[in-house]
């Protein structure tokens, strides 16, 4: 439902009508330019050709550097997405089951059902502050799990796990013989402290995924990497070859400069979709909605009581403003998930039609 | 051992050692300023967000005028490798075996067994002129045959098949239910004229897969497309919705460029080549070995009686010279794979090395 409203989003934009989107983590900022002219320059130098499917041994070093890991630890894939679906794919296709705590974004579910995994959807509520249960999730490890996935902070609650939670997965994990998939791409611009899996495991026991598109406004580029043994990095590597290759180096020269300018960027970002979170909870306050306080960008998981957030959504829809609906991200019908990632204005603009629209 | 003897050559050249690279298919070329221009544009137009998993509409629109279908048979990917993967994957993750002749492009294979799928191998022979035989073709085609990939012109031989060849395989095809993937990646720089799986199918029953890589040297932007039946293009849509999302609108703007100026680029890329050929002929028929003449662009696929292709190969990138062994594209343990994509004057002294090995 989230690729399909979205889709529908582009389609009656190119039919000439005006559509205020906030269906997707795609922020309307702009890539920096220092990123763009990295790129640019990587080009001109000739950067333009194969190269290997490990990704390029700079980049791998200085990812390394930011989370203290070795460089045979890390390989590069085009976005965080295809980090998660080889990841899965090597590790659940002979099957198995893996457990994702809901709600979720929605390609984990997607991605093991392409190759037939099963899942097993844990489910959390926001009026227990969407924490998980660790009673609820060791009676669903059986001796065919192999994967727990957390995507810390959420999407779409922006939720970041409470530490103590968090140790208590990891335990229980590290117990029962199960590798935990960390998605941890809104980590580095969290508005909170988060714990990083990382933390407790420099060993890469454990698997790391993040990506460049969120904290350097990089959605459209590509980019991404995973963390995790050399065995399965070099897994990846083998399977990267008969896929995707490589990433473009130009856009890993690009990617490159993000990191060295990191502290810069990651700091306006955060500040900018802070006061979009604080716009957001007043109008949704106001309007009745519940929902918990965004610890990260972009997202706020507002629920209203007895809404149908496929009718809602749909119905938004036609009155020009774009949104998920819950349903998108596991059975939550009366949630739906706003994404601030629009010019101000039109943040404003749709975030009045969606606390009209819940009125009819 | 394609794969592996490209990680060798990049890791020796990392350590400081002069590698003349004659094993993979990357031009040393180039990418023409025009694409790189295009691409520098868009990305500073703000065309750096996510964007339609089908690719966007302007590059599907002119790649279908191109191929004369619609646009809605079109859709981009990342590298035509990526084409490849995501049909096969679809069309044999739940079983069937798929024919393919050889020599092969290694991918084939490596992607069929990443998900378990049977692969049928046809064997050609360089002293029949690498044509399939339809009587033998047949005798594979069982009730499981799903498909029959080509290669055309192919890779490793750079032979063009005749269309007498090929209408036969076409008939037998139709007759037997199976469909034709036909991966044409080197058709618009070959020399000679060839016949496009298209030419039979204008409803797209078979599928075409094609890229950018090697008409415009933009093997590194990682960008090609799919032509095929509306129904496998929305179900690769799906699947790049949950593994690369969509390939960077910047590079689809630069191949739209590149489309653009097809004519006066691949008609110097063609006369480049030819030259190359031709200077790699008349060396290696003085040094006794047995070809068929290229007919497309980059590669040579010589046979020496006796040869052993792996330590030939291994000892010739001791020597400094990377070549692809025979083996890497099916049981050709006799020949090797020269890729003509070095500057002449390292071509001209790697074909000297080629040359001297053999004698040893």
């Amino acid at each position: 439902m989230l690729y399909e409203i979205n889709e529908k989003a582009l389609k009656l934009e190119s039919e000439g009508k005006k559509i205020i989107r906030l269906n997707m983590g795609d922020p309307d900022l702009a890539t920096p330019p220092e990123i763009i002219e990295a790129a640019y320059a990587s080009m001109k130098a000739g950067k333009t050709k194969y190269s290997s499917s490990y990704g390029e041994l700079n980049l791998r070093q200085k990812i390394g550097e930011v989370h203290g890991v070795k460089t045979e630890n890390v390989v590069i894939t085009p976005g965080s997405k295809w980090a998660i679906f080889s990841t899965m794919f090597l590790m659940l296709r002979s099957g198995g089951n893996v457990i994702i705590p809901t709600p979720y974004w929605t390609a984990y579910d997607l991605i093991a059902k392409s190759f037939g995994a099963q899942t097993k959807l844990l489910r959390t509520e926001m009026e227990d502050g969407w924490k998980i249960d660790l009673d609820k999730l060791e009676s669903l490890i059986d001796k065919d799990t192999k994967m727990i996935i957390l995507n810390n902070p959420n999407n779409p609650t922006s939720k970041a796990m409470d530490p103590k939670t968090l140790d208590g997965v990891v335990e229980l994990a590290n117990e029962k013989g199960v590798t935990i998939l960390s998605d941890e791409v809104y980590g580095a611009i969290s508005f909170v402290k988060t714990k990083s899996i990382l933390d407790y495991d420099k060993e890469c026991k454990h698997i790391l995924s993040n990506g460049f598109s969120k904290t350097f406004t990089m959605t459209g580029w590509r980019i991404g990497y995973l963390i995790a043994n050399k065995m399965l990095i070099d897994q990846i590597t083998k399977l990267n070859q008969i896929t995707i290759n490589n990433v473009p180096v130009f856009i890993q020269d690009a990617a490159l400069k993000g990191l060295e300018l990191h502290k810069q960027i990651a700091s306006k970002i955060k500040a900018k979709y802070q006061q979009r979170a604080q716009l957001a909870s007043t109008k949704l306050s106001v309007a009745g909605f519940k929902f918990t306080k965004p610890d990260a960008p972009f997202y706020v998981f507002p629920k209203l009581d007895g809404l149908d957030s496929v009718k809602y959504t749909l119905n938004l829809l036609d009155k020009g403003v774009a949104v998920a609906p819950g349903t998108a991200f596991g059975d939550y019908p009366e949630h739906f998930r706003i994404s601030l990632t629009a010019p101000d204005d039109q943040i404003e603009v749709g975030l009045d039609k969606i606390c009209e629209a819940a009125k009819q």
